[in-house]
């Protein structure tokens, strides 16, 4: 028997080391079943067309066009021959996500050819009415809304369900192809929107100013859009989950939905898709089944899932979850450590896309270094909460020598500005992260903000996501009023415009922003731009009086 | 009891007069029924495409176009990135109906963005070549078979069937959007092709000379492709059941697949649907439930619903379904005698459509005078088979008067052609019937259709449907040759100009005769088109040696 077993034994140590070490294999197949467990409900409601509306050109308005309500009214439509119609607007009045159902009734005579119909849905007003063809946007074109539905005598006068999950607010319709040997009415449409988000759990105080009322129920809106069945980025393009969207709701949604269950989800997904050696992937899709896009290595995200985790256990009080998942965060760490020499993040070790916004040319290396010692702060509190101090012990003394380095390489004490890469690039970003991570104190960081954004060369950020850390800075350093102002100026603007949900990417001095060369093809309900909820919730004295 | 038993009487007897008379009523049911129960089962095979073809601009092919095999090898074609290709065209080898089946094999890194593909399937070379938009056709735009195709993270490396039932021989990919962010490759296609036909049950003679075996398999490819679960107008266009159609099919089905069941089906399809007074409707849909097309009201074909039962009575000897139709027949006779005043078919009593080809300008009142009397003698003869020439012992004399009054009224003894209507028009058409319908004899007809056909200004019939009838008058009055040479030319012209079925409409002269004004969305495999089976089976002294 001794000898069997020892046989036993030393088969699975060579088999452990012939076919690649995976360090968590096993563990993997079990976090993924956890997520699994943790599906949430989608709840459903069905919602119906509000108006008919009719375009209006306008540069008054966001992007040029609006909508006003048609002198055609809902109920007559539904009762118009749709070949005399020939194409229609309706407004649905929210933002929804979800699914169309549609039905067309034969009003005269009997089907005899089929039908096609191009149906249309968008977010906001000006992607409905520009042309997408030919196709300028960076991304593909089949993101764009615009369905060919066609229908057979076998789909006339029962409902039909269009098979793509849509993310929308408006519909035109317009008919593409029908017989004149008969006609038909649209008399019944309506949208089965869902979310996992559930009933929200917190409320603003009744001193609470309009304007701050109202971002908070749009940003609410945009949170409950992107909760499916992860934290979706947006619901309208790119289905699935980032770990930089994640850390972001679940802020926001630490103070509003409260779900831990979807949050719990999420970090599992994440968890039982890391690669081989146990660095996470920044995204990962959820159909046919869970995967990661291969080959997004990125830092600063994989860096903020020990935040994430940080977060989700201080608020759920979920140990065996800290405990389950602490192994990985330490390999996160480690792994960006390993570009870290002579207490400096070295970001030309490796051209990985390192990701801190979207704006064009924004130099990273102030923000990957304040990133990193962001993080290493981070995973030395998530170890304290869990008596793991041990394991990472050299961390409190790697914090200080490279917030010395920064300081030291990138801090020009004459402008009190901090200066990124070779080019000495001021932008917000880099003076926002550093004061996240302690770099600045509140009085260097009150300066180097304010250096910053008076600066005629500055690099500003493009998204709200950039936003939501200059924002943190303010508040972090003190310029509580410049941070209530920037949230009522820059979430307020969107308001102002006539945003249903924040936008993914939104620069008050151009409407036509977009990371893809065509603002048509920007999410208008985007995950990252939901966090006005956690900066009003955080700050009831500033926002709520 | 007996008061309540009167009282339930009395009842019954008032419900069934308020209620309207439907003359068939619970007959109608059960004759629906019957038609269920023999819903053939449908044959499936799976082809997959033949080659990777190049279209060529040749004016001396049929519509000006062809295809030639590509360098491009099939077999690279599944290995190759899609993106970039962004088109092909592939050719099945044949006439094919059915569905297709596609997988989008990822090659390159993951899903990221949906992708986005226009599948056009095609009958023929020129249709797949010619821009359909701005749409000149006078049918629905949607029976092109243009369709859009969306692939989802879902749709990815696994089988997607289009859910439209297709009719084609070529289909071209073109990539309509899809992400930088990976690659795919189209590593699977097939069609399921279907057919209720079953096998073929004759042969040719082995002295069948090469042009009439090659007219034959085109002719049995046609009605195969057409039968389906009704004999049906054409795969392509028009899925539904037509009278007219049905009797050209049976007669070739006779000489080839002996479908006697689906027959049977399309004969009680017919009836379960007459209206409430009797009367048929001259096409009918089968999804979602059989139905009339109403207010098509068409006598010749409501008259070719009694030759069809003849004729499958004759052959079946199914006496069962003769009696129970019969009742039906003769009020299809009846309901077109109202319209004989002094003998004479009236066709300006009610301005029905009275169909016998799609030539425009074909003058009818001489078909329609003809097919009265034929139906007349058909009517008579089925009567005599069923032992119930009581019901109908006056039309005898009336088939003599009806002959009568057209010699006299529509025979111009000088030129020995029948003239139609107030413009005394000579069609082909014309003397066509009037040889079927006993009016001329052999030595007349000869005369009159030979006149006919070398009068200058002849309406000659527009489709193989109205052809047909005209070499069944050759070989009623005795015009063998020519009736050998008509199907030689007229048939085999379309086999020379390449067709693997034949075609709705067809003109030597006019490669692009349209009924529609757009010879793209004609028919390529048109039921009508199939009757040279019946034709060289029936006489194969003068098509098989």
């Amino acid at each position: 028997m001794k000898i069997r077993l020892f046989l036993f034994m030393a088969t699975l140590f060579v088999m452990q080391n012939v076919c690649g070490e995976d360090k968590f294999g096993q563990q993997k197949e079990r976090w993924l079943q956890i997520a699994q467990e943790n599906m949430p409900t989608l709840q459903k409601r069905v919602v119906e067309p509000l108006r008919v509306v009719e375009a209006v050109k306008d540069e008054k308005v966001f992007q040029g066009w609006t909508y006003k309500t048609s002198s055609f009214r809902l109920e007559d439509f539904y009762k118009t021959n749709f070949s005399s119609l020939r194409s229609i607007t309706l407004d649905f009045g929210e933002h929804l996500t979800g699914y169309c159902t549609i039905r067309l009734k034969t009003t005269d005579r009997t089907w005899d050819a089929p039908t096609r119909l191009k149906m249309t849905f968008g977010e906001v007003p000006a992607e409905m009415n520009t042309p997408f063809d030919p196709f300028p946007g960076g991304l593909s074109r089949a993101w764009m809304q615009d369905e060919t539905v066609e229908f057979m005598e076998v789909d006339m006068d029962r409902e039909i369900t269009l098979p793509r999950r849509l993310s929308m607010r408006y519909l035109k319709i317009e008919l593409l192809g029908t017989s004149s040997g008969y006609n038909f009415a649209i008399d019944k449409l309506y949208f089965t929107a869902q979310s996992s988000a559930g009933e929200v759990q917190t409320s603003l105080l009744p001193t609470s100013p309009k304007m701050f009322r109202d971002i908070n129920e749009v940003a609410l809106s945009t949170l409950r859009e992107c909760m499916q069945t992860v934290f979706e980025d947006g619901p309208k393009r790119d289905h699935r989950l980032w770990i930089g969207d994640l850390y972001l709701q679940y802020l926001a949604n630490r103070y509003s939905f409260r779900n831990y269950q979807l949050t719990k989800r999420c970090l599992y997904l994440f968890a039982g898709l890391a690669t081989e050696k146990g660095i996470l992937i920044c995204n990962l899709f959820e159909l046919p089944k869970p995967h990661a896009q291969p080959s997004t290595y990125l830092v600063p995200y994989h860096l903020l899932y020990i935040a994430t985790l940080l977060e989700y256990y201080r608020d759920s009080h979920d140990r065996e979850t800290a405990l389950d998942l602490w192994p990985l965060c330490k390999v996160q760490m480690e792994d960006a450590l390993s570009f870290v020499e002579n207490d400096i993040f070295n970001t030309s070790k490796r051209p990985a896309w390192l990701f801190f916004d979207w704006r064009e040319g924004l130099d990273v290396n102030a923000c990957m270094q304040a990133c990193t010692i962001d993080a290493l702060s981070n995973t030395y509190a998530l170890a304290q909460e869990l008596g793991k101090q041990d394991e990472v012990k050299e961390y409190p003394a790697l914090i200080r020598r490279m917030k010395a380095a920064a300081k030291k390489e990138m801090y020009d004490k004459k402008s009190g500005l901090i200066l990124s890469g070779g080019n000495k690039q001021v932008s917000v970003l880099s003076q926002a992260w550093m004061i996240r991570a302690g770099v600045l104190n509140q009085k260097e960081g009150q300066r180097a903000l304010r250096a910053a954004l008076s600066h005629p060369e500055v690099v500003m950020p493009g998204t709200p996501y950039g936003t939501h850390y200059l924002v943190e800075a303010m508040l972090l350093c003190g310029m509580n009023e410049e941070a209530k102002a920037y949230v009522e100026d820059y979430w307020g603007g969107m308001v102002k415009k006539g945003a249903d949900t924040f936008w993914e990417a939104y620069d008050p001095q151009d409407d036509f922003l977009s990371p893809y060369h065509f603002a048509p093809l920007n999410s208008y309900c985007h995950a990252w731009s939901c966090t006005p909820i956690y900066f009003i919730h955080k700050y009831p004295e500033l926002f709520q009086k």
